[in-house]
């Protein structure tokens, strides 16, 4: 299944995307697409459902975030060898992670704002695990039963904030609009190979990221076994699993966005987002 | 207002305690102590409530988190002067902020779990903020009119996770118990002087950390209206604003925490908290 969330920023309604693409209303069956909803015995009712018995939603509304607001929001820092390379810096032995607050998840078309003082707006194509049920202490051969689905993410950055100021990350990371996600949650049964996923990312028309999982040193199996050794991870929780080479941190000289720009970037599987930026 | 959680966990009712210091029950009034609790308009509602006229809770209770699991528990790295000096480093030029995940919350005298390979189970008495109304971009004049009161946490560290494992902190703050938040929420009314708060840990009956909030390099308004620059702070949001000189890892040589060790803590106008470790 293809889940979305519709409508409004804050009056989202949950819905699928039947075969032709087109939003199916799910409204009589659950509130929401949040971690109650991803359960595998909620997963598995809306499975059993006929798209074509759904009211069919007509227009293009917005998407918002294709899972609401998470307890959790992770993201793995340097996990792709050709990234950790361009940005000069050994691959880690192990696992970076650092948080980005809830409040930074938006629509995956929504503007990103460009905070005040911010001269070094950065893109972060990536694939987004979204976990189903309770992981802790979960080993590699079971942490993927744990997860429910994946996500394309935009780990929107600020570098100067993230690097110049303290040196704890969050703080590059956390802005409003600084993690869209979606449009839609594709469940685990959507995606063939999850360590065959295209992502690319352009600003504005030009192709700036060009990636694929293959390339990502710790896998989803183990990023989800790992931070379950540090966390317990809940359903709807989100790790956003690291970046393929080709950010703006990366170029010579560094290039960073401005406003009146826009992003757009994709995922095999996981739909395209449109971003263009706003000062805030 | 001294407001509360009780009961069971997951189970948490909402209360405030009564000049006495007996456990009066809001459950006819609000749902939980969460986020849509702290609007100003409901503090009030629940300041005219006559304590008397509600149902006293016989018996002694657990205490849960003061504040239902907020959207963000943010902590401020190095923030007293005196604590500064016992880790050798020099003070902040401005805040160091870095994430607790949610998970981490817990009652002010649950058990704290030692994580599994963990050897550097630290301590920190602090002063945690609550936020009361949504904060983007204010003033250090505005600033407190976004707070609703205050509560006593340990920010629990693992200071391996913290500081060995690939440099950003969340990984060594998150895990479950690593926060406890309590026993009350002290709306602002109750606090004379945030400036004069003195803060006490013991380790077995040991005094290991004695402060007060005035060696604080950034005060609660400065910290408000600085984190405001970064993230949107939202009802609920909780911030651990740092801690004063004694934690384990400033003694010489450095001391940490074992199952079965018992920590005792405490804020004037805050209560206390008691916590005994057991291994996870």
């Amino acid at each position: 299944m293809r889940l979305v969330r519709y409508g409004e920023a804050g009056a989202e309604k949950p819905g699928l995307l039947d075969g032709e693409g087109a939003i199916r209303d799910l409204s009589a069956h659950l509130s929401d697409i949040d971690g109650a909803a991803l359960a595998p015995s909620m997963l598995a009712t809306l499975a059993a459902l006929d798209p074509a018995s759904l009211p069919k939603v007509e227009g293009n509304p917005r998407f918002g975030s294709a899972i609401a607001r998470p307890g959790k929001f992770i993201c793995v820092g340097l996990n792709y060898a050709d990234h950790a390379k361009e940005t000069g810096k050994e691959p880690p032995a192990e696992p970076i992670l650092f948080a980005k607050a809830s409040n930074a998840i938006c629509g995956p078309n929504d503007d990103v704002e460009i905070p005040r003082g911010s001269e070094k707006i950065d893109w972060e194509v990536e694939l987004g695990v979204v976990i189903g049920t309770r992981a802790k202490y979960v080993s590699e051969a079971e942490a993927l039963d744990h997860v429910a689905g994946y996500v394309l993410v935009n780990d929107v950055s600020e570098r100067a904030f993230q690097s110049e100021r303290g040196g704890q990350w969050t703080k590059g990371k956390s802005h409003d609009t600084f993690g869209p996600v979606g449009p839609w949650l594709a469940t685990k049964d959507e995606i063939a190979d999850i360590a065959n996923i295209d992502l690319w990312l352009d600003v504005d028309g030009e192709r700036r990221q060009t990636g694929n999982t293959r390339t990502m040193i710790f896998g989803v199996a183990t990023l989800v076994s790992y931070i379950s050794q540090f966390m317990t991870l809940e359903p709807g929780d989100i790790i956003a699993t690291g970046t393929p080479p080709g950010v703006g941190l990366g170029m010579k000289p560094p290039v960073f966005l401005k406003p009146g720009q826009v992003v757009t970037l994709g995922a095999t599987g996981l739909g395209e987002q449109r971003q263009r930026m706003v000062q805030a």
